[in-house]
């Protein structure tokens, strides 16, 4: 593949190129970091407008139950169930990813007694091992880190309450074999914790086949849920009421307009909502979800393949002697929907690319990401960016001081 | 004062009557519930749209940057500082007020070490006793209730590590004395935590001039903040770098994006913020609070007792006979902003009342609230509701059968 026509052919071919026409994308870029934040869909504004105006302007009070606001976190829940194999009323919708994590990592401590070990990676997101830190302090729990490149399943033995992963690192796009590992912790008697964040709305995955225990993960890459979109928690049916965690907000009550002096959970999923939902962000991401509704998630993985794979070949051939490392694993099953190229320079390339209207982003100290949204990305666009990083090399313009200049925030 | 005209003319002298054109009011309600949810300030629309359209759609994941999302949550905290005495850099916004009170309790347990109670009472909004619950569960403390109507103070004694109460009681709107309830926790060693959620935006408080430890709170009921809204927590700069909570999320982390291995806190309130915050509510909140930037606390307050106090009085004179009885104190200086009428048919009244118009809600039992938010109730509000509830009191409307079906969510 070298020429922009056989881009163009690709792209005629694509069975999802109709839903690029459903995402405003801004004239003049390639936005290659919907792994961070998904683009807008064109229907989350009128849907936004409506449940400011008619549902809080003129509903009032009365939406939480006329609007179904008391019901959003698990009717979002539901929505979002079958992208990652979940069923009706295992899935929760609302607070943090981080605060969904401790949720379930306080869940399964105590849920082995005796066991005092959390396993985690060095190399998960960073925010996962704060938690989990913060998890473990409180239960007196201590944390094996599984050193970087290793596999995580040599760090499980009968002292391991629970290990929590996440399923594609944020670094590397490396994805981790799911029902491999979750069957690895379940003989050690552990239970597993995934964070889907980066794989969510990019692949099928199917937690309930795999037998996960845990899940979370945000809401705002591939799902384009809109800016700190809620988070989501799953627990499966056959686990969760023996559960209990100490978010114990009265969203999460058996009975919450009982207004009773105890607490006591809600029989399934809900037990997992803790305080008031945000509305407003809770229902922009209802409104992005519906374009999932007849997604065939099947189609949306080759696509990422697809453009990944071609990224890479073209990346490899066409800037070739500057210096990039392609760190993201080339075998397809090993991957997630971003690619990250390592460069001492990476910092200045992400800046001078940004200026020429291609946005990926950077993680310190050395790695460029892209990522790959196959809802809204196409192979022109990675034909185009390729070309385009490819001229900043070649001319070395990133080499201008104003791209030494580091951000506040990136 | 028994007429129209009386009401009338002391909305004509009300220094705060011109804030009433900033909101939504939908026509032919009297909205009496903004203690629980606020109504749409109109500026609100047009706010969220530019931060979806520029910010999110056009601006992408630069607006992190570009837009000052990442500075949000203390920015939006620096907003609402002054209305509650605090300085800026004091005050976070984002999670629940369920989460904000778990950091602040485990905060307070860790920072006491060798003291293992927490005081909180019987009758604290129920949300903050489940969440005591799940905090003391988890680090081994003991809860001591004050019995409701008795006096917190009589339960401090040096095994106290922190008590916890709501300023004005979401039941009965019977207001705390914070300064001398917090100058006695001191006395006996213990760290005070306040939940504002039922007195922030109805009167001036000065958590500085308190010597206040910790305070959590709501946005959605007086601070008009939308459903759901982010919740605040403030924390005094002498106090909040020797703390530390468990839901130790990456933007709480000194450093956000050098995505280290281990957690370090932030320096100030940041290390109080948690996950990724849900940026369109937050947004939604920053828009609301532009109406506070000019209004005079002292004449808010003056006007909440002011409606509060007509509405008892004019309730005593015309529905006397129908079993009402009026459990909101009466001495001004002792209440919030609703006021609170136990009665055995509560429920059906406050659905014909609904029915007719008038919003106001219920609290099971027997409590029918109706709360009165100073910018936007007007004194002829309070005649017509009071008019409207004698009408329904005299023709009996209320025993209507329909009025007797228990909705799902009130």
């Amino acid at each position: 593949m070298t020429s922009l026509s056989e881009a163009s052919s690709l792209d005629q071919r694509d069975p999802l190129a109709r839903y690029r026409e459903r995402f405003h994308l801004p004239e003049g870029i390639i936005y290659l970091d919907g792994n961070s934040l998904g683009a807008l869909p064109k229907n989350v504004g009128a849907g936004l407008q409506r449940v400011v105006d008619r549902e809080w302007g003129d509903g009032l009070i009365r939406s939480w139950a006329g609007a179904g606001w008391f019901h959003l976190p698990l009717r979002v829940g539901d929505s979002l169930a079958p992208l990652i194999g979940a069923r009706p009323g295992e899935v929760a919708v609302g607070d943090s990813t981080s605060a969904n994590l401790f949720k379930c990592l306080c869940a399964a401590l105590r849920a082995r007694p005796g066991r005092r070990v959390v396993v985690t990676e060095e190399d998960n997101f960073p925010t996962d091992n704060y938690i989990i830190e913060g998890a473990a302090g409180l239960l007196g729990a201590e944390i094996r880190y599984v050193p970087r490149g290793e596999d995580p399943r040599a760090m499980l033995d009968d002292q391991v309450a629970t290990i929590a992963l996440t399923h594609v690192n944020y670094r590397t796009a490396a994805m981790h074999d799911m029902a491999e590992i979750t069957a690895a912790a379940h003989r050690a008697g552990a239970l597993m914790i995934w964070d889907l964040s980066h794989s969510t709305g990019a692949m099928p995955i199917d937690l309930g086949a795999a037998d996960v225990d845990f899940a979370v993960g945000c809401t705002y890459k591939y799902l384009n849920g809109g800016p700190g979109a809620p988070a989501f928690t799953y627990v499966p049916g056959r686990l969760v009421s023996t559960l209990s965690q100490p978010l114990s907000g009265w969203m999460g009550h058996k009975e919450p307009f009982a207004f009773s002096l105890h607490y006591q959970p809600a029989d399934a999923i809900r037990r997992f909502v803790c305080g008031t939902p945000q509305i407003l962000s809770l229902a922009c991401l209802q409104e992005s979800l519906t374009i999932f509704a007849d997604v065939d998630m099947r189609e949306v993985r080759a696509k990422s393949l697809g453009l990944t794979s071609l990224f890479m070949e073209l990346v490899e051939r066409e800037c070739a002697g500057h210096g990039l490392e392609i760190v993201t694993p080339r075998m397809a099953g090993q991957r997630g929907s971003h690619v990250s190229i390592a460069c001492a320079n990476g910092y200045r390339l992400i800046r001078a690319l940004a200026d020429r209207g291609v946005l990926g982003d950077f993680r310190a100290p050395d790695l460029m990401r892209f990522g790959f949204t196959p809802l809204y990305c196409s192979y022109v666009d990675v034909f185009n960016a390729v070309r385009i990083l490819k001229q900043v090399l070649d001319d070395a313009s990133w080499r201008e001081e104003r791209y030494a200049t580091v951000l506040e925030v990136t």
